[in-house]
């Protein structure tokens, strides 16, 4: 384990929706990732996931409404709730979900989740 | 679950080693804390700890060696490793560690973890 930088980590890709690991703890993944444009709508029957913006805006869209976030500020999409992020502009996060969660919902589609 | 900014939470307390829940996921406590001084030396037996620093900075003692955290900067104390943070000014902490996980490593002196 070491001190991780997590501006530093997000100078090291550019690729977008690919979530690279820089941590783990508890069974789970700490990862960055950079987003841009409008992801799939996809849900995690079991899992909740952890979403902090660390640098621009982030949507996340429900099916009951918006949720906009800033930096600084963070949400947890509950197991099961459908949701689809969007980003008009580039977005920096800090995501944390448990090891080998798919990050479509679906392992057919996910991306490979693999440490920076 | 709603939108949590961070910097809000913290302006909403002034205490010190006292985490303040503001969401859950998976198991876990997201938590803010303020931290100003030294700690006592602890472990927990079974459970990861993550750090990540909001404002100023942390040292995290360690055993075999000092951990410098600044802004931006997270660390994982993984189970069983002694430490003990100390801050010489205050600084904003994000804590994430499973629900009921007694700060101080032992229930009978742990803070009494609530909601914010």
């Amino acid at each position: 384990m070491s001190r991780v930088n997590l501006a530093e980590k997000l100078t090291l890709f550019s690729d977008h929706w690919v979530p690279k690991v820089v941590s783990t703890f508890n069974g789970h993944d700490v990862m960055v990732v950079k987003l841009k444009g409008e992801f799939t709508w996809h849900s995690h029957p079991d899992t909740d996931d952890f979403f902090l913006v660390l640098k621009g805006r982030l949507t996340i869209r429900l099916r009951d409404g918006d949720v906009h976030l800033n930096e600084g500020e963070m949400y947890v999409v509950p197991k099961g709730v459908e949701h689809c992020p969007v980003a008009e502009e580039e977005v920096h996060v800090l995501l944390i979900e448990p090891t080998g969660t798919p990050n479509t919902g679906d392992p057919s589609t996910a991306a490979t989740i693999t440490p920076l």
